[in-house]
């Protein structure tokens, strides 16, 4: 537990009115957008505006052996967020300053509370643009998506946030400002810093300030709608398209389960008697080329049996991507608990999942709604329960670890873009041998000995081997 | 120094005829591709055939202490392979086979020891490239190159070897086998293990397998040639190019001393008057897109004064592209001793790098050819001179150190592609700070306590802080 003086000193730091102790504020912040965890109180809330700031506050919690949680939006799905330990949640929504927009040099400099949409509007009348695109787009911190190396819709084709990284100012749990990396577009100094910090949830360092390269968007795109009769025709279609070397901007997958429940929230004129649709959109510099990967996609979805729809105007584009935003707060509102996972398997496999997720909800009698990146093999199978019900959570509790397991023996990863956090901790020694976990531990101990960053996450507390 | 018992245990686990301890291979060893630094001598050079082969030769080497250094081709350029601590050169020439080309996944997985042309040769069956292209693509090895993050002429569209890696096996300085990654293109799964082990040196851990990340080549191409009268003007070409959103698949440049020097020694026809060229080319994926873009390059050079050729013809493009190959052979003919180096500033500063290293080579009486991909902002900087010069020597060192320390004034880096390795290790400490330096060395004694991996290369000896 907290005591007075270090409330006191935190004060001292960034002022009383950023310093949250009341009981409302210690609930808003004891969880996170994730379904089916615990969730625990902090001690203090503290809202810094500055580098220095954090770093003091880090001071702080090093001497006196507080945990400290750097938070951004809280929307991160593997409760990587929730401060399990109690101790200090740094709250990033102060520290929202663009600093910088360099269009010599493609790059913007942020602080880390800086929101994602903010971070493209700011960028847009240079003609430019951030690709990574989580769901949360509008909602989610920078600091945020870099610590949990987010992918979102435009992955596929554009990347993911770990190839936008140039440089960061991160501090360290010792109170150190290391600052790396910068506008050079190439740099091999030192270890990649920059690539360790990128995805690491938090646990090696705070990350205040982030360097990012920015591309210039495409100028001709084309949107399109494919339907299929049985699920392992779009996943074979994904395969084909794949391996017809067409690499569209976006290939999106969505289930009988999703669409039923995304039409009948959002009304945007889904086939609801379709068993998977996949949503695709092509992209280039230009009209021939957008024209050309779209008719060559469209033979590969006719030769599996789908049947496509060409959106006809920006409004009917706009309508594709609506419908596949929706998908997650459609499901969301059909029960009390969302719980959204996120498999992912090498891209050839799509169909073999897919197909084994099904058997999955209807062995364990569960509902199931997948939806996902399929291009990128990413899929977020998405059970609808109800966690009051303890005897259908221990379904899906084990439908869960089967998904999992299924996803490994297919060659695939626990996560393609949510993390580890706290969520999927029990499946970390499935993917990673013993020598993984006892890797992470050491870059963990290496970096942050006395464990107060975001501790218990990501990495086993104790060593495994 | 090694005794008889370890060299017979070598024999023992690789063979009698993989374990080398002449004279003539010691002294073949004990050096690399790297211009004035000391040679060493090793104690031994083993071939091992297998990860398991690696393993038994790390664990000889961790029980006795013996420094290990895994060589691909020898082709680097920091003094990365030199074994400065004497031991076991480990060569990975025998381990050099193509274990999978996927063609769905549009992966490869080899061994270390390939070199990247084979791969390349491997996968153009199958209508497949894999882009990082190192001037040494014909002799550098997988191993090597993903050691060093090489980065090549394709960078500036395609990116560097980090953008390829998926996945990897690596032997641990532990013995352990360890393997991560793997065909998923989106992986969140553990801190980024595929990119702390690219880049790393050999320091690390000993990189036995890599699966990489293969791209649908370019349909259409359009190389030209530019020449310019000011250096400034090509420099600032550079900067419009890119501040234009056009990014070239290659924008290189040559000064006028390299220019002179090429057309010596290759004849190709460059305009030896020039003061400075840039070798440009754009591709896609239609031939209008191409024509566009070719057009609107055409615009920058014409607006910064710059007169433009464009290749008529294949033979014409391959003689632009020879020609750039040919800059440091060209220019390592013309004296005993060729300096090479790496200086990377961000893009809008090349026309001050330019300038300010032909100053240098005025104030320090030294011929210097630069050259390099200035679409990166990657300089090559090259010094004609004769290391049995001392006093000329003398000279040469000081104008290294003043181009670094240009280089990190105009925000740039220290290698933007040829790695610290052993070369650059006194500048190491003005890029990073105490901060990166210690967290350097945490790295390092997290994941090698014994520092038996290529030891006193990238990471200082000693705790800085």
């Amino acid at each position: 537990m907290m005591n007075d003086t270090v409330i006191a000193q935190l004060k001292d730091i960034v002022g009383e009115a950023n310093v949250l102790t009341d009981k409302a504020d210690l609930v808003t912040y004891s969880y996170d957008a994730t379904a089916d965890l615990p969730s625990r109180m902090p001690d203090v809330i503290v809202l810094p505006a500055t580098t220095a700031e954090v770093r003091h506050i880090v001071l702080i919690a090093k001497k006196n052996k507080l945990a400290v949680y750097p938070r951004g939006a809280g929307t991160n799905l593997s409760g990587g967020t929730i401060p399990l330990q109690r101790g200090i949640v740094l709250s990033f929504q102060r520290m929202d300053r663009i600093l910088e927009v360099d269009p010599e040099n493609l790059t913007a400099t942020v602080q880390a509370g800086v929101v994602i949409q903010a971070l493209n509007d700011a960028v847009a009348p240079y003609g430019l643009m951030y690709p990574p695109d989580p769901g949360t787009v509008t909602t989610a911190t920078m600091g945020g998506s870099v610590a949990e190396c987010a992918g979102g819709l435009r992955g596929l084709k554009y990347g993911v946030t770990k190839h936008y990284v140039l440089g960061m100012e991160v501090v360290l749990a010792s109170g150190e400002v290391f600052r790396f990396g910068g506008k050079t577009v190439k740099n091999v100094t030192a270890y990649d810093f920059a690539s360790l910090f990128v995805g690491s949830e938090g646990t090696l360092g705070i990350i205040t300030q982030i360097t990012v390269k920015l591309v210039p968007p495409p100028q001709y795109r084309k949107a399109m709608l494919a339907t299929f009769q049985r699920l392992e025709d779009a996943g074979n279609t994904v395969t084909g398209i794949i391996k017809a070397h067409i690499i569209p901007a976006t290939l999106e997958i969505m289930d009988r389960v999703t669409i039923q429940t995304v039409e009948n929230y959002a009304k945007v004129g889904l086939p609801t008697d379709a068993e998977a649709l996949l949503l695709i959109e092509v992209d280039g510099g230009s009209q021939d080329l957008v024209d050309a990967e779209a008719e060559a996609v469209l033979k590969v979805i006719v030769e599996h049996g789908g049947k496509v729809r060409l959106a006809q105007s920006e409004v009917e584009r706009d309508r594709i991507w609506t419908a596949r935003r929706a998908a997650l707060p459609a499901l969301a509102q059909v029960s009390p608990t969302t719980i959204l996972e996120d498999a992912t398997v090498p891209r050839n496999r799509i169909a073999d999942m897919l197909v084994a997720v099904q058997d999955i909800a209807r062995r364990y009698r569960l509902r199931i709604g997948t939806f996902g990146h399929a291009g990128d093999g990413n899929l977020h199978p998405t059970i609808l329960t109800d966690v009051r019900n303890a005897e259908e959570m221990e379904r899906v509790h084990r439908a869960v670890d089967e998904i999992f397991a299924t996803a490994l023996r297919l060659g695939g990863t626990l996560s393609g873009e949510h993390g580890i956090g706290l969520a999927k901790m029990k499946y970390l020694g499935d993917e990673l041998n013993g020598s993984g976990l006892n890797l992470m531990r050491c870059l963990k101990d290496a970096l942050d000995p006395d464990s107060i960053l975001n501790p218990a996450k990501m990495v086993p507390l104790k060593r495994s081997l």
